[in-house]
């Protein structure tokens, strides 16, 4: 056994100025918050949280704890990145303990880096808690593991869509080459093109993809299917709604042994007309 | 707030047989392990546990537990996989429960799905629960955001080396041009040789890369430096000792910026002859 052994805890605030804990919730299991976020959250004046944190998870605040709902859900009216920056400025300017609380990990598409920098000209302290990313448990959940070592040593995250609108190029040659198990975060709206970009850069038909809905939520929906079938959903007038992750790769095809999650509901992206008819239950779900 | 909570709890063991729980330890830092590990290890009758799992992490198993300790470290008789297998099967037939705690996240180059694939030929009953990947965690700490809307929103994850020898082959001319930041795991060995690699694939020379020792432990150890200067490390005899992850990418430019952890210790990858020096204190580290 190593004698390395760490007793590390995160710092007290020593100053009159308050501090910011960028903090990952995890997905959607409450329980797979770390221990270490549950302690900032408990020991905070002030939580500003997302749309995609489990509210249970809010169970760990202190009584009195002013909670900031700074949720980006598309179609409704939004607090902006600016406002939210400003927030946790404002609040540690005062004093206040302050967790900003993120769905997944704060510094995997989660701009946690941009409230970072911002909280860093201003001179406040500030610590981030990292958190279990949901592309890592909503595959875990659904039986899919990222890596295998007969299928896959390489594993690419990819933005499906960014909350900014400003998209960066996405080189679908070279990513379909580069990487063993494709893991595409927020894809609700993206899927379908994005699956036959991956066709047309060279990845087979019949390449298996899972979409999963809900990850490591009770209400975890999971579709599989093939690359061919994924890419006919917008023709077919389908849609998956969010919140969505894609996992693309021969990995995927291990959990036709590997499912173990009982809650989950099991969905296929059926080809062609049978397609239409499972995808318009998912226009009314 | 979304009325779509969950309260799914793990299942309990409903017959004879045992059941495996295949748990993420985290990254260095014990406060990372989320409270459904905790849980899972102080339920645990058999806790199977490898070299990378911080030894704190054992204080929350029940006294009288069974520890197996299953580590493989480079240059010291190991268990084979094989056997780590048997056990987990053997324990669990009769009748017990069984942790099987990994360091980072199980199913992110943990080679958990060889196991759950031996659990399921079993009949044995198992779960996964996720574990922060040192691959997030270690960046966070060193101050890098693996994502940025200016800089990447791809994020490669690369296995540096493969415990059992079975090298997948790499493209990393694909590998360069397809993700904005390489996550390189288990590179000790490795990474002079990789960075050579992609600056013949087309990465600048003038790259950052950061090497990371024991991420998130008390201990941790930052190198910066640019690809040209890695590439180096082995001609120069320099060495740099595992635990060891690579970070490549422009996102390491932020740490300039971004870097938090005062306990962690920070070193550079300097060029040519002052490299020489700085290396050589590694070699005898």
């Amino acid at each position: 056994m190593s004698s390395r052994t760490s007793s590390w805890m995160s710092e007290p605030n020593r100053n009159a100025r308050g501090k910011v804990f960028l903090v990952g919730a995890g997905p959607g299991d409450p329980e797979l918050l770390t221990i270490k976020a549950a302690r900032a959250i408990a020991s905070a004046d002030v939580v500003v949280y997302d749309y995609l944190v489990n509210p249970e998870v809010l169970l760990h605040c202190r009584q009195g704890v002013e909670l900031i709902y700074a949720g980006k859900q598309s179609g409704a009216p939004s607090i902006s990145q600016e406002a939210i920056n400003q927030i946790l400025v404002d609040y540690a300017l005062a004093g206040r303990t302050v967790v900003r609380l993120k769905g997944g990990d704060p510094f995997v598409f989660g701009r946690g880096a941009e409230e970072a920098e911002k909280l860093t000209d201003a001179g406040i302290d500030w610590e981030v808690i990292p958190g279990i990313s949901s592309g890592i448990a909503a595959p875990a959940f659904a039986g899919i593991p990222l890596t295998h070592r007969d299928l896959s040593s390489t594993v690419m995250f990819i933005a499906g869509h960014e909350a900014g609108g400003k998209q960066r190029q996405v080189d679908w040659a070279a990513v379909s080459r580069a990487a063993d198990t494709l893991v595409i975060f927020m894809c609700s709206q993206t899927i379908s093109k994005i699956s036959a970009e991956l066709i047309a850069a060279g990845l087979l038909e019949s390449m298996p993809i899972a979409i999963i809905r809900w990850g490591s939520y009770e209400q975890q929906e999971t579709f599989t299917g093939t690359l061919a079938e994924a890419s006919m959903i917008d023709s077919l007038g389908g849609r998956i709604p969010p919140p969505a992750i894609a996992i693309v790769g021969d990995v995927v095809s291990m959990r036709d042994k590997l499912k173990w999650f009982r809650h989950e509901v099991e969905r296929r992206l059926a080809a062609e007309t049978e397609a239409l008819g499972d995808l318009e239950q998912l226009v009314t779900a």
